[in-house]
């Protein structure tokens, strides 16, 4: 029976080491691969005290192949991220819009023995990317939920569109990068103006530092946004940026959150606007995605962390307190 | 210097009658009518206490033209509704979407000294709508407003679309006809019983009474909506109806109303959901509803009240007190 580690969440909270064992025989598509990187996103602190192996940004390499697999074979890359199968015959899955299928299999509602923070996994070929010639592991690893779920956001905009960016961590530096090789103008919104070079490095036109703005600032800025993608952890204060918003714009919030998503009425109605719930991404646009991060060489700003208990537990720390230059990724130590 | 009749909002609320003097030389494509039915909608309401001109629902005939006229002759029938002007040379008006030109003029924000509580009134050629024929003047009156704001959230949905209409009244009762013809699934929530024959009478397949509901009562109804239109002035509770509502789906919350509009964030992200702001239509589409009531005999249920003091009186506290059946029309007097 091969095992491997894993690193689980806890009820302390702390992430300890634990072992996953699965049958020899791989059956069906399913297809045993070895994790190269593992990302860490913002989500996996949500799951902290949970019994279940952590981490849904993960890239390996294929070990072993099920008899049904068809099109992967030994050796070749792959990614995976938030859903790792779906039923194949509701109408969301026959529509290819399969992130949406009611049995969805979801990081944190599904498979709580397996995740990206591991030696390895077992999963279904159906569901396992592969990852582009020119897109290293490290960083085809956040492209698996941070960069998915951004893409997503951005991908059906006009070249001609100005997209907004608020909030520029491990979500928001990606888009600025996506939405600027679309040809968009970019604007970022942040809190100071602290990462402003960085933002025009990767891509931006425009840098607003929201501090201390009130929306009178806001209201002839010489733009109005038509999309405005929120990575943000807290909601904005929307009385403030609404009038930074275009007629018939859309706004996407991506973050999690709890309680309500709350916004002035009339100013929606008056001004078309749309608010679009946005989950990751529905396979075909996540090979899209990687595609067109391989073309553009979009590349995620990375710090990496030994695939320990001490190097997960130093790269989580540092997230929490909002310290990761932007998107943490876990390596495992070389044998 | 052509006078004529009209009836505004004042101080105390109460309606006063009035005259509104215009030139006597129509300038540009400007458009003299006489007033031949006019729809009461709640939004007027909202005006009772500012001194303007109330009404947006007009249809008319037309009497005289300007010298730029190039459509409309004397004798055509017309209508009208809250846009009655745009500036015809921003983004949003050479897109054709003039409802949402920074400029546009719209009721309660625009020409105070007409509207359609009145014996007449002058208004450009491009923004009157021709009556098709089959449409009477009481019966076009509504589709102004009310019809024109169901059919923009409404004519974009697929054939194949479960659409909600939440809110049996003026608008809420169009909104199942137009939905209805376009051979859409119909499912209609309103408070209790008391509407469901008339509902399935103009073309509903199904109705819920939500009175007492709870979420889980909404889990199993056997369908999902694609796509629902609020038309109630008071808000719903969310957390009830997001259980009914399918992924990807779309919330049009069409009625004026104050505060904020919240909703509960995960699920809005979960489920893919949209939120659309959306104003009544755009003059195409205004026109392409027009074509489709006349087409599929799509009539408001109207209650007619004389246009004087008296009868306007009469039909706002009708109108206020919830118990018009379903539009209120203001019609002259004879002569």
């Amino acid at each position: 029976m091969p095992a491997f580690t894993v690193f689980k969440g806890s009820k302390d909270g702390s992430v300890v080491k634990s072992t996953t064992t699965k049958s020899d025989e791989l059956t069906g598509d399913f297809v045993r691969l070895r994790v190269t990187a593992s990302g860490i996103c913002g989500t996996d602190l949500h799951y902290l005290k949970q019994d279940m192996v952590l981490g849904h940004e993960g890239v390996g390499i294929v070990e072993e192949t099920g008899p049904d697999v068809k099109f992967l074979k030994k050796g070749d890359r792959v990614g995976w991220g938030y859903e790792t199968d779906a039923c194949g015959h509701c109408l969301e899955c026959l529509k290819g819009e399969e992130i949406f299928c009611p049995e969805r299999a979801m990081y944190g509602y599904a498979n709580p023995d397996q995740g990206s923070f591991a030696e390895g996994a077992v999963w279904r070929e159906a569901f396992l990317h592969p990852i582009p010639d020119g897109v290293s592991d490290v960083d085809g690893a956040p492209l698996q939920c941070g960069g998915a779920t951004v893409f997503t956001a951005v991908h059906t905009a006009a070249a001609t569109e100005v997209i907004g960016v608020m909030g520029m961590g491990g979500l928001g530096h990606l888009a600025i990068q996506f939405a600027a090789k679309m040809g968009c103008r970019v604007v970022v919104l942040s809190g100071t103006d602290s990462k402003k070079s960085e933002a025009e490095r990767l891509g931006a036109h425009d840098f607003i530092a929201m501090k201390d703005k009130k929306a009178e600032d806001l209201q002839n800025v010489g733009f109005k946004l038509d999309r405005l993608l929120v990575t943000t952890s807290a909601q904005p204060d929307w009385s403030l940026i609404l009038p930074l918003m275009a007629t018939r714009s859309k706004i996407y919030p991506l973050s999690v959150s709890e309680g309500n998503f709350s916004i002035p009425y009339m100013p929606l109605l008056a001004n078309g606007i749309t608010i679009q719930g946005s989950l990751v991404a529905t396979r075909s646009v996540h090979r899209e995605m990687l595609a067109f991060a391989a073309l553009h060489q979009i590349k995620p700003v990375v710090e990496t962390f030994p695939m320990t208990e001490a190097g997960i537990k130093e790269a989580l720390e540092k997230l929490e307190s909002g310290k990761i230059h932007f998107r943490a990724v876990l390596v495992p130590e070389s044998k």
